[in-house]
């Protein structure tokens, strides 16, 4: 049997069409949203391991905000605002000097955003009889959305313009420094290893983005993954132009491969990618700030399929693919 | 430094009573209640960690039945009425009939509590570089309850009697059968064994104890440790009778010092433990059904303490320990 990636494996055996319908989102959104009342919360979930999302000697206080930002993000996408969370830690031993500055990294953003621990669970991580285990981390954040202007993943149509907030690449160019695969002068390095380690969740935007944005999500799996979830979902296709990609600084003086490889399939950006109508554009311009640039990059049609042109039109290619848990095994 | 309990974790580096007065419950309960508009939610969150909690070689069938129950337990021990939940899922690997076996487990009991899968994340589990990973699950499920007839943990008052669902000790029995540490008849193996893979969430039981309970929590840490948590947070004091404790059958012929073992120290039962005023005895007993007993076990005192004591009135000996994922270290 084929090796499954992870969206066909949610797909086939998550995705339930009966169950999704009860709720107003289902399963393979940022997250799930639950009216309650005359309100409307969003739930989203994300698990972090040791060796896969992170370096397990990554600085604890790091560790503690990106594993908050990542559902912070996940909210930011769909509009809402941070209200509370649930912990989950499966933990290598209990070590104190690590938990105080997990915990310090993990409150600083919390508060930040007004957004308050409730529960959780915590566990031992090392299977029985053996020294250590994978440190795993769990969060499970709630917000509430105006479920009026919920843009969601499917609501992209012709024309309207696609947009991105702050710089692509940033992340991936952290990981491939932490990697040794490459090196950079120390400023750009920091910059690099703080868009990977300490993103910054654009929660302010995606409110400020309610009524704006037809569709939205936040750049975890890379941009091309990403924007192909929204033409998927709409039902459309798009064209990109490459020159307007917003390009984390580091990256400009680099190979155009590398660049092209780290903006379009380099994950962990956490930025907020949208969609809004042409008619919008100056109202979504003037919500850019000398903080955090929006950049349109391209504009939905009708034609099924992602188009990404160079600076003369011409195609480039995009086999390049968004970050897969479970890529295909490599033939032997 | 000194080794840190679960517990003392979760309270030096998590609970901060700032945060949790925004909520109407906090860290350290079964749930955390969540006000939204004129409705309240109960939120639950569990890590499941291979080789911690369950055998790696578990039936995936009654693993994913196994991953919701103890969540939906938590939610029953809140009066909630299960909505939703989200699956995290850290995997070893994409595989397909593992994971069709998972899924037909856990949609089982979701579907039989009419309780929907609403979203999640699935990652791999294995860090980079290595061949495969520890498998991790964490679910969170949301319910709703009644807020007039919350019980929580702190309502405890003396007088209040004391209950338990079901029997107690089968799970822990079944554990010690899987490490071989005993052998039993096949139909007595295979109930304990059905009790630590297959616990069936008290749901019905949770709802119906609204308004008739004062204080609840499900049994998952041990008896003795599950019913110091009443304790310690209503500022109260118990009498408990051992022969009044619902052993699992398969454990009434072995050994007293096993028998108190099982049913006052081990975990996994996921029975409902609650206290009650001795005024509502005749309607908690009502409650009671062939399927499932519920048996009075004691008595809340003012007398802080847990007393427990023998046919003849006399003291047992309570000294052994609920389960605690970080016990201290073994002295050298």
């Amino acid at each position: 049997m084929p090796a499954l990636t992870e969206f066909a494996l949610i797909e086939r055996y998550f995705a339930r069409p009966g169950h999704a319908s009860r709720e107003r989102q289902g399963i393979g959104d940022d997250c799930a949203l639950i009216d309650v009342g005359d309100q409307t919360l969003a739930i989203t979930k994300d698990l972090l391991v040791a060796g896969v999302h992170f370096f397990p000697d990554t600085d604890p206080v790091a560790l503690g905000h990106k594993a908050l930002a990542v559902n912070l993000s996940d909210l930011a996408a769909a509009g809402a605002r941070p209200r509370c969370f649930l912990l989950g830690l499966a933990l290598p031993s209990a070590d104190a000097g690590w938990l105080e500055a997990f915990s310090r990294g993990l409150f600083a953003l919390a508060d930040a955003h007004d957004c308050s621990l409730v529960g959780g669970d915590t566990t031992r991580a090392a299977p029985l009889g053996q020294e250590s285990g994978t440190l795993g981390l769990s969060i499970t954040a709630i917000g509430t959305v105006d479920r009026q202007h919920y843009a969601g993943r499917a609501g992209a149509r012709p024309g309207d313009e696609i947009w991105v907030s702050g710089a692509l690449g940033g992340a991936a160019l952290g990981l491939a420094l932490l990697r040794g695969e490459l090196a950079l002068p120390p400023a750009q390095r920091a910059a690099c290893l703080q868009r990977l380690e300490r993103p910054e969740p654009r929660v302010a935007l995606g409110l400020a983005l309610r009524g704006l944005a037809t569709a939205a999500l936040d750049v975890s799996d890379g941009l091309l993954g990403d924007l192909g979830h929204i033409l998927h979902r709409s039902g459309v296709g798009a064209q990109v132009q490459w020159p307007a990609l917003p390009l984390e600084p580091a990256l400009q003086a680099l190979p155009l491969a590398r660049q092209q490889q780290c903006a379009l399939a380099g994950g962990d950006d956490y930025e907020l990618l949208f969609t809004a109508p042409a008619a919008a554009h100056a109202a979504v311009a003037a919500l850019a700030s000398p903080e955090l640039a929006l950049c349109c990059i391209g504009r939905i049609e009708a034609l099924p399929g992602l188009r990404l042109v160079d600076a003369a039109g011409g195609p480039i290619d995009t086999t390049l693919h968004a970050y897969d848990h479970f890529p295909p095994p490599i033939p032997r």
